[in-house]
């Protein structure tokens, strides 16, 4: 499979745009854990994800960090190519959440062709709409709902991308993904252990009462 | 003045396209508070702003509001025309700040220009990836700034926009765009007063000493 079978827009683009995609995109394998990018200090391409799982997020200058969004198969990450529009102000880092392979579109390769063709131009409007909206569903979620909430949210979010409600995370790592510290994340999973709604072991967190932290994280609406 | 005067890349439109912007945008006058667009939910069109200035704003269910950005002369608002693109999914208020002359551009003739215009289709990404950090910014004082330092920030943001250190300004309406709640901030104010940093009286808020409040805001970068 090469890189037309995985870019979205490939029908749209001219046999020279197709060209230079097939020739300037390098096919790369990253291990787990690998940071592909480190915000606006470089730029290292576009990348279009095969198979894997990239995660993107900020990180403060004490070192935390918090996610942003996840990309799947067939996602394209644009802000690891903050070169390619000027308003780009913003430091992203994205790591291999799990082992990806990826083609990595060179910034001007990628710049030059969306200068051409109004449908890669229109393309990458769409990618950055839901980024934004994505952004925004967890700005909402930071400032208006609690931490139990947005614990539940995690967990049945990562059981729905795992596809098993036997999730392998540990706590600093969920404090991670959600900003805060390992402490509190801690107490959180002991109280929903004591509601009988997780069982805790080493590195792993097993939901085993779904429909009741849906019921948290829905909150009032139910 | 016409809209030519105001659309930041008139001259990269063909002739049949400026004809149709010139047709169909209108120039509107909004009084101060007044709602432009409420969300998804309308789709009032494009906004390029001739005079005033707009803020774009996230409500809870709560009725809690955050400001997420301020629009000003010749500035774009894609939001308030949320129909432009499939992956706007999220809920902007956008409300008159000032009493503001506004273009307001009709979604589906902007969107049949992006179709047709790379140069359209290339400035629209760039207002949205500006959007964008804007709102990264947002997320990344919120995550991990104090709230001392954003009621600073806010003050000294506000008197740069209104040019003055006398901010015409109810504790409810800096609560308002700091998503949180009136109390908190008249703690926070009475502080800053203790401290000798702004003076209040009613429904003004005084900045007496802004470099003090400039270094509480930078914080431990000083």
């Amino acid at each position: 499979m090469g890189i037309r079978d995985y870019f979205p827009i490939w029908e749209k683009l001219t046999l020279s745009q197709q060209e230079r995609l097939t020739a300037c995109a390098v096919n790369k394998c990253f291990k787990k854990g690998t940071i592909l990018s480190n915000g606006t200090a470089d730029c290292t391409g576009l990348l279009l994800i095969q198979t894997g799982r990239l995660r993107a997020y900020i990180l403060s200058e004490e070192g935390r960090e918090i996610t942003i969004y996840r990309l799947l198969d067939m996602d394209m990450c644009l802000f690891s190519a903050s070169c390619l529009m000027n308003s780009i102000r913003c430091d992203i880092m994205v790591e291999a959440e799990k082992d990806s392979t990826v083609w990595v579109i060179p910034a001007e390769v990628y710049k030059e062709i969306m200068e051409e063709s109004v449908a890669a131009a229109n393309y990458t409007n769409e990618v950055m709409a839901s980024r934004f909206s994505d952004v925004m569903w967890l700005m909402e979620q930071i400032m208006w709902k609690s931490l139990d909430k947005r614990v539940a949210s995690f967990l049945m979010e990562e059981a729905a991308l795992e596809d098993t409600a036997r999730l392998r995370l540990t706590h600093e790592g969920i404090a991670h993904h959600l900003g805060t510290h390992r402490e509190v994340i801690t107490r959180m999973l002991r109280y929903f252990q004591s509601e009988g709604m997780v069982k805790l072991s080493r590195g792993v967190v097993e939901l085993i009462d779904q429909p009741r932290l849906q019921k948290l994280y829905e909150g009032n609406k139910m």
